[in-house]
């Protein structure tokens, strides 16, 4: 917090998204299907591969959560179908091998972040909000350096209302006076919006498949757009939680 | 809570871990090493695979955290690095679908769990803390049928004491009237004593080898051990908590 005389208990509560709010997420998944189109080549064309890895992700969601390992047994298991059980085993080492470089990867925080958190943090108390992994995501706030600027972290195995409702209960904050900020509709919007609260959509560059919303929700809904994290406080400054 | 009436907020709070405390966990993964030590026959004899698995499984922890994805990266790993890459990728899809048989695998309480909940959860409020990885570990509370019984449920990365201690500042939990029942020395008895609770050990029949404790830390703790879930009531009511 800025100021350390300020009781920080009457802060008002702002969520927070971490993987492509805060850092760079999506981008390094991109660039490993991009390896993994290559290596089915000889089996499949890319646009093959790409839709079998979706449809392979999408049968196991719910079996494999969100992450890196999950992402890698979709890939091993698209893998074997593609090649009807010819790929190699050292090709599939290479995509484990994938998997291992995306866990380990530095975390590379997105232009402007240390300092809108900073000016975020002297007004309000932030509640990172992440789903997928437990064990990636912890290691990633970790990694970021950015962890004592968080009042509490939560990672949820998916973002929806009855896990915000429980996210909120648990620290006993009030949806009417919760802002989630995040760069999913799916995800950090629509669901806090369901549950009575306000949220600010921050896009960035690329969208899942998995993560796109339903359009007929996304036209009904009404919240604010901004372009980076940093434009974030001036509007909450507008319209201030109670 | 068996008594309505009665405020539940007063309530002492009682830990529980839930694999092989509650349900049947590594004898499924026993299973599969066995399955594992077979497909690994035409290149490694029984105690070479279960060694190399092992060595994998050590250096990987921390990448992958505890639970069946990570477990399976560690078989595919260590099958294509035993067979020098010419492990076939329809074998590697063989591994995956042992992982995806334990994801689904329904629930097998230990014997009389129901029973001791229900009593223990007249007197206490349940807070269930469990380590692994986040989908699978609520998956299992939710097929378990017993969710409704936890005041909390906490799945947290590691089990040692800085855990523990932010799961119970989170929950308002003074150490000192903590108790925590689990079947691992190593996660639910030593790291609770080490931060000033109490513990209660119920061993389980079989204890994987990255889960046993410090024999020198074990010496020279002091815990009760009971034989069943069951017998931990008549424990706490003979030296209640605060």
């Amino acid at each position: 917090m800025a100021d350390p005389d300020l009781d920080s208990d009457d802060l008002p509560v702002l969520g927070l998204d971490a993987d492509d709010t805060l850092w760079e997420n999506e981008a390094w998944f991109h660039e490993v299907e991009a390896r993994f189109r290559d290596l089915m080549e000889p089996w499949a064309d890319n646009a093959t591969a790409d839709s079998a890895l979706l449809t392979t992700e999408r049968t196991n969601i719910a079996r494999h959560g969100y992450g890196v390992k999950g992402f890698v047994l979709s890939m091993i298991v698209t893998a074997v179908e593609l090649s009807d059980g010819r790929v190699e085993g050292r090709r599939i080492g290479d995509i484990v091998s994938w998997g291992h470089e995306l866990l380990d990867r530095p975390i590379q925080l997105l232009d402007g972040v240390v300092d809108a958190l900073d000016g975020l943090g002297s007004t309000h108390r932030l509640l990172l909000i992440t789903k997928g992994d437990l064990n990636d995501q912890m290691g990633k706030v970790a990694r970021s350096g950015l962890a004592d600027r968080f009042w509490r972290v939560e990672v949820v195995a998916e973002k929806d209302e009855a896990s915000y409702t429980a996210v909120l209960d648990r620290h006993g904050v009030e949806p009417s006076a919760f802002v989630m900020v995040g760069n999913s509709v799916r995800s950090d919007v629509l669901p806090v919006l369901g549950i009575g609260g306000r949220a600010i959509h921050v896009p960035h560059t690329t969208t899942w498949a998995l993560e796109e919303p339903d359009p007929v929700a996304v036209a009904a809904a009404d919240f604010p757009v901004v372009d980076r994290l940093a434009d974030v406080a001036g509007l909450l400054a507008a319209s201030p939680v109670d």
